[in-house]
């Protein structure tokens, strides 16, 4: 082990913060998890996430050095190579040099990813996609995310926000209103807060899906109609078509756009629900431009909950 | 001159070829250009092009060695860095070697791009777009087909074919057929192929139409509506309002997916339709997710028929 490259990942998430170290192979070797304290303020947050490394870094007899770098992968808008995180609505931060801030404190140079980024660089190097140069990741969980690897590179976009496939729209501006403002977007339909709040507020009227839930309307969840849809029940059945389309047919323009080799796709929803992601796919391969989609792979993401620590800690080992 | 590094750019078309001495600087020297004869076996096509470069050079004084390479833009489905191209529709060309022939004719190395991916390049590095990064660029004329520029890269897709964004839907399955063989794709209603056929469709039962071209139906094209659309005939206005809408929400979708810093928009119908154009705008602008479209940049493709050969030559020049 000593030589050995290693990396500091951090998942910064909306409550919780985990600290992983991981070695070139991309296996997480030691890991540390906490709830975020009250005070979410960038100093608070950032000593919080360095009280996390020296437990991880004793385990493995290491000292802070043995860390060739920090990545960060952060539920935020972050600002390219520059570490700022523009914003991250969760948390209440407003172009917050989080990257310099954990630096200083880490004494080890740190890199600031997107989260969807860093899930996407973690599937590609060390998950689903290993080896391949051009993929898209899509996660369908509470909300609708993707990151983009082209030409084996993270495309984070001018801006910092390139994947933003959520807000791709499936109607128009009379359509469902989303969390960004927007109307029509796939996330306002599929994704699995609007989703499950959409669920609640049909229930009533929808005998059986009152029924699947035990007539607790507050635990809905995409996963109930998923249980309804396999019995073959006729109204969840519809509802799969009409949502897994709408998500086929952003994918599959994507892909007519992008031409990636490979498509991987994540996040609780469709995890939760193959009859969902049957019909997603369906649509997928029915509506892509023949010679796009040729020969590309459909994949499930494999790395689960660690992808984004992975994929940030693999990216600063191999920054270029 | 002496010294100074020049290549060869070669603009492949379905009924033309062009060739030009291009600079460093983009600027083409010495140009020629033929129409193809009867004989389009790749032989035929090789000969005749080859046969174009001695005139431009004797024009400058230069040898073949003058050249560092070769570029081609080519109206054809390229396979990435190998100069074969799978697929050319209008020179019924298969999985020809197009790059090797033309090489082993001109003793230079030869590069082959898709045509788009030729003219993104020329727009970016010496166009409407010159030094950005991160580029959309969109061609509304015959067909409609995009080229990437990503991360100061060309992005071609792993099979050769990305930017195909003529063939993202809008409109479902049960949209208007398209060349493609599928339905709902925004080149089958905005193409101007597509377009003009169904103006001519249409025309018998559109007076003020068949009035503004004089009769003579076969001369329809996107711009006699622009015409009555200038003189705000209400049925002019609502096509480009519905026609403008649906490219302006396609690129509204691909700036959300890709965060451009700009998009540069090209091709005889766009050129020729400022009302319709506007209309993609304020759409493009309406339905972006705000973050995604902060600071894009609107272009104007700015090298005319130029841009396919300045930009697979210097594409060639700066190859990496």
């Amino acid at each position: 082990m000593p030589g050995e490259r290693m990396a500091l990942g951090v998942d910064l998430g909306a409550t919780n913060a985990r600290v992983a170290v991981v070695d070139a192979s991309g296996r997480v070797r030691a890991a540390r998890r906490a709830r975020l304290g009250e005070d979410r303020s960038p100093e608070a947050v950032t000593e919080q996430v360095a009280g996390l490394v020296g437990p991880c870094l004793d385990e493995l007899g290491l000292g802070q050095d043995a860390l060739a770098g920090v990545g960060v992968g952060a539920a935020a808008q972050v600002r390219g190579a520059s570490g700022v995180i523009a914003l991250a609505p969760n948390l209440g931060w407003r172009e917050v040099p989080f990257g310099a801030l954990l630096a200083a404190r880490l004494g080890r140079p740190v890199r600031v990813l997107n989260d969807l980024d860093a899930i996407a660089w973690g599937e590609v190097r060390h998950g689903a996609a290993r080896g391949l140069r051009d993929v898209l990741v899509v996660f369908c969980g509470t909300g609708i995310g993707g990151g983009l690897v082209l030409g084996g590179r993270l495309h984070s976009g001018a801006g910092g926000v390139a994947g933003e496939i959520g807000h791709v729209k499936v109607r128009g501006s009379d359509g469902a209103l989303c969390g960004c403002g927007g109307r029509g977007c796939v996330e306002a339909y599929l994704g699995g807060k609007n989703l499950s709040d959409w669920l609640r507020a049909v229930a009533p009227g929808w005998p059986a899906l009152a029924e699947v839930c035990g007539g607790d309307l507050s635990g809905l969840h995409p996963g109930c109609v998923e249980t309804l849809a396999q019995r073959g029940e006729a109204r969840a059945c519809a509802l799969w078509a009409e949502r897994g389309g709408m998500l086929g047919e952003v994918l599959a323009n994507a892909v007519t756009l992008l031409n990636p080799s490979a498509l991987v796709l994540g996040g609780t929803v469709l995890a939760g629900a193959p009859g969902l992601r049957q019909e997603v796919e369906r649509v997928l391969r029915a509506r892509v431009l023949a010679v796009s989609g040729e020969g590309l792979q459909l994949l499930s993401a494999a790395l689960g909950d660690d992808a984004g620590l992975v994929g940030a800690a693999a990216h600063v080992l191999e920054e270029r």
